[in-house]
């Protein structure tokens, strides 16, 4: 009898915890051919220090809140696996795999996740190790490539139009007016900040930029001065990701895949309009609550993240090997897709951006953005509260000797 | 007979709406004594500037909308009125009074609009006019006078409790942490900074700063340190008045009110960390969504706001004027409370801060202060939603000529 090992990696979403409740369920149903489930703390570095906790442990209720529970339950990181495979980090994962009797694996992450996915499953053929390894997708950037979304876009996505929504509807009950930037997550892909654009007219942001297209700041003065002009204040929406910095480019860090930490966006092009435009003006950030807030959790976010992390372990036990599940789009609407399996050398470390038709110029997007939206972030879950705090799972994490 | 009018003045809360439709339905009762249903826009300036809407005219359903909708539906200002009642506004106030046959004034307001409750009280009296005029509390602040607590407070620390509670469950997943500094609302007063105490030992914050306790940069220094020596990251509530800055007081901007603009202090207090201590930083903002965010409106809340907005108008009805209701608590366990009639001018320009009691120390809040604030936030209430997104009410607007 072998075991199988869950890792989460990389930011945590409102249904990463969603996916392992999906795959721990179907283990269960084949404890024929799964003995241990077992749960990597925090992301690889578990399986690389023999870090390792016994999932089938835990009380059935406390599994049953991991679909309301924020945050990655099990511990990230953002380590990368060295390219060479003769490099020791891979003996120690070799030593803990045969220790522990490790068959199945499965890594529930985005685009850098998905690369240390396809290190693991080329390190299983180069070292002839008896591996099934499976990736679960999942990042709030939605910029995984292949899928027609990523699982936990959606719940971002429903969170930040909520939000905008209602910081909008407070901007407008004043009536001298501010210019309000309000900066969203998104590095290189602008799905979260141009998901605003799903707003109804009177809250739907003036004006919306995203990295897919270049920035120009004095375009930008122009354009946020004709809008307050016109309504006496004006909402922007702006990806952290675009590009603008009064800032010297020293004060720019990078974690450890080579990105530069982000922020800030806001407040810098909030100066920006007041020392430009002398106008007043109210930066707005969501922050850590835009990628894992269970009260807005979406309905067909969670029910996709659950069925895909039950179909990560029937792949598994089928033989399938160096995979990904992604979605495939037939119809927006009614809103029908199917889940195929896709070799994970293809998405590792590409990118998804939107495409030039949903765009309708640089500052909106075109109904074709709407259309795929609009199914993503319907229906709500019920979220069990106690004393007006939503519920979290609490973990016993016993360790796997 | 006689018209009322519904004023809604400073920052939105969460149920804010919620009063102005008790008070809607309220009045619908007594159509033998109130003939209209009127609205003044965006707060007095509504009344002064002849800027007024024939609620009556609204659909049921927005109405009933009302209960979940973000922001002031009919606007709201940070005018402050003269002193002089025989400054030349007072007298626009008279006409329009008198032109729409008003007699019943009702303002939903914190402390500064409760000091236009008091001068038009003071101006009824002092002209000779049969006007009933009655304050309806609010301020996600909690910092008015007499009363237990004010309305939008407890939605706002449910609010906040929820965010950080996701907040540090999410900072908890990296295994090398970061010192991430909260930025709460609050002037002089603490109230919702503080409230994050409630949450439980795993993700409540490490350390409470709160403007009735002087803040000591080297001390807090010091405690950011050993929390995060001993934790490898650590959660930091700070409340947007305490007093410290690193930027030249000249970038200073006041409000009418005469109250310091505020805001930016995680970013100052985590750039102060990373040059003192060198340790990573995150600055977490919740916005505006704090004071307004529909799915996390407390029931208890919902149901006070709407009960004062209906009391009000029995009060005006029984011939009371120049009062606010107040909450008095009876119990906390069980949660009794009593609402009481209680002078304006007692309440106008003070300010309720976080007792000596309620305090275990200058980080940490007393067992009291959970006492006091576990009743206010329970209970949910159901939001509708279409396609992913929290309703919000629509009105007409009809101005009365």
């Amino acid at each position: 009898m072998k075991n199988m090992i869950y890792i989460q990696s990389g930011g945590p979403t409102s249904v990463i915890n969603s996916s392992l409740y999906g795959a721990i369920q179907e283990a269960k149903l084949h404890s024929s051919q799964i003995d241990h489930i077992y749960g990597s703390l925090y992301g690889v570095e578990g399986l690389i220090e023999d870090n390792i906790i016994d999932l089938g442990l835990e009380d059935e209720e406390q599994i049953e809140l991991l679909k309301q529970t924020a945050g990655a339950i099990l511990g990230t990181t953002r380590r990368k696996l060295p390219r060479n495979v003769h490099d020791p980090v891979y003996q120690k994962i070799i030593d803990n795999i045969e220790k522990h009797n490790i068959k199945y694996i499965f890594i529930n992450g985005g685009n850098d996740s998905m690369d240390t996915c396809h290190k693991l499953s080329v390190l299983s053929q180069e070292m002839g190790l008896d591996l099934r390894v499976i990736g679960v997708p999942k990042t709030i950037d939605n910029d995984l490539a292949v899928t027609d979304h990523s699982l936990g876009f959606p719940s971002a996505a429903k969170f930040v139009i909520n939000s905008v929504n209602s910081t909008a509807i407070d901007a407008g009950c004043y009536r001298s007016g501010k210019v309000y930037v309000v900066e969203i997550m998104g590095r290189n892909a602008g799905w979260l900040t141009a998901s605003t654009d799903l707003l109804p007219d009177d809250t739907r942001p003036d004006l919306i930029y995203i990295p897919e297209r270049p920035f120009d700041p004095n375009l930008f003065l122009e354009e946020v001065k004709e809008v307050y002009e016109r309504k006496g204040y004006a909402i922007v929406a702006v990806s952290e990701g675009i590009e603008f910095s009064r800032k010297s480019m020293g004060n720019v860090r990078f974690d450890s895949f080579g990105h530069a930490q982000l922020g800030g966006i806001a407040d810098e092009l909030c100066e920006y309009v007041e020392d430009e435009l002398n106008l007043p003006t109210r930066a707005v950030e969501f922050s850590l609550t835009q990628r894992a807030f269970p009260p807005l959790i979406s309905k067909v976010d969670q029910d996709e993240a659950i069925y895909i992390g039950r179909m990560a372990v029937r792949s598994a036990l089928e033989g399938e090997t160096g995979k990904m599940i992604v979605i495939k789009r037939i119809s927006d609407e009614p809103y029908v897709i199917e889940y195929r399996l896709e070799d994970v050398g293809n998405i590792a470390n590409h990118e998804s951006i939107i495409p030039e038709s949903m765009m309708l110029d640089h500052t909106r997007m075109s109904e074709s953005f709407r259309r795929y939206l609009r199914p993503l972030i319907r229906g709500e879950i019920e979220i069990k509260y106690k004393d007006g705090l939503a519920l979290h799972a609490s973990l016993k994490k016993i360790k796997v000797k």
